[in-house]
């Protein structure tokens, strides 16, 4: 037993056990506590194996969970952007790669290349599981959200340009699954949970 | 699209938020809060793609992942029995059993049968995918407790034989991480973390 690389691999097991203390703007059903970044990650995981027939195209199921588990690695360093922190995100790209680079780089080369490659597939957004991936780290926070009546956007008033400018591309992983996040954020719309920001047509 | 069957997805989905708020006897690293079912699940399964190299028998490592993944669903109407209570493991089983028929139960029947069908292999410890996520059950807690100094040990007055008595059969699922495991085991012994209780050979 290579004794060196197991010692590698428990100290990068080790230091994601941050993502436990990484706290979201979601809160859990019920309107409790924040969410925080392992407890997002798992919930996401479980979504992808179990709405995995809506995806617009064939995954592979083992790949899009784990890129759900380890999505989130690099917020330990790079903290969480939240979706609709327009000067956070303009900073995000570069503060994630310096994360990635240190917190990746506690692996053996061979896993720090593979997870890295998994990280970096699922935020260039273009194959199928990046994107069915990318579908779920929607539509696990919009359940949340809409079971609690709303209350994520209400606190952050945030308007439905901006819901749906993230919203919409979770039908770029699955067209059903945004068809259902569509509808139910008229919902919230009309009831004065997400502002109204769209121009009206004459 | 079958609504029927979405929101029945979307119910067992907000259900097992509550995985969330079921605390553990386990400790974050660096001695923090008690760790929670859903984190643990998180955790497990991140273990279980980094160490799969040292499971006994080829795996399935999606199977894997979602095993660990869900095998504390139960947990949310059966509560947390740790690892050394041995008047809560008495009635561990049929607590567990009703928790899944109500749990699952929730999903549709293809997906209640499969997600049963899943808990159920990995209750029984025969599959090499169960003996793996049995393994990765017994190490994530262990790595936490060993970079904690053994303080849960401590807490607990946890005995040798009985720790022995779990984690022997880590060896089940990887015979690698299991010697690596005793070793650490008999250094808690030797710093008196754990109560030695074995008879000396005369």
């Amino acid at each position: 037993m290579d004794m060196e690389r197991l010692q590698k691999q428990i100290r990068f097991i080790l230091e994601i056990d941050r993502e436990k203390e990484i706290y979201r703007q979601t809160h859990l059903n019920n309107h409790g506590r924040r969410e925080n970044d392992a407890e997002h990650a798992w919930h996401m995981a479980v979504c992808a194996y179990l709405l995995r027939e809506y995806a617009n195209e064939e995954i592979d199921i083992g790949k899009v969970m784990i890129m759900c588990l380890i999505h989130d690695v690099v917020e330990i360093d790079a903290g969480d952007t939240y979706a609709y922190d327009s000067e956070g995100l303009k900073s995000q790209k570069e503060r994630e790669e310096k994360a990635a680079d240190r917190i990746f780089g506690l692996l053996p080369e061979d896993q720090r290349d593979e997870l890295r490659a998994l990280f970096e597939e699922f935020e260039a957004y273009e194959t199928a599981e990046s994107k069915f991936a990318h579908a779920m780290d929607n539509f696990q926070p919009f359940l949340l959200n809409d079971s609690n009546g709303g209350g994520d956007w209400r606190e952050h008033q945030v308007t439905i340009s901006q819901v749906l400018g993230r919203q919409t591309k979770t039908g770029l992983g699955s067209e059903e699954l945004c068809s259902y996040t569509l509808a139910k954020l008229e919902e919230h719309v009309q009831a004065g949970n997400i502002i109204e920001d769209r121009k009206k047509a004459d």
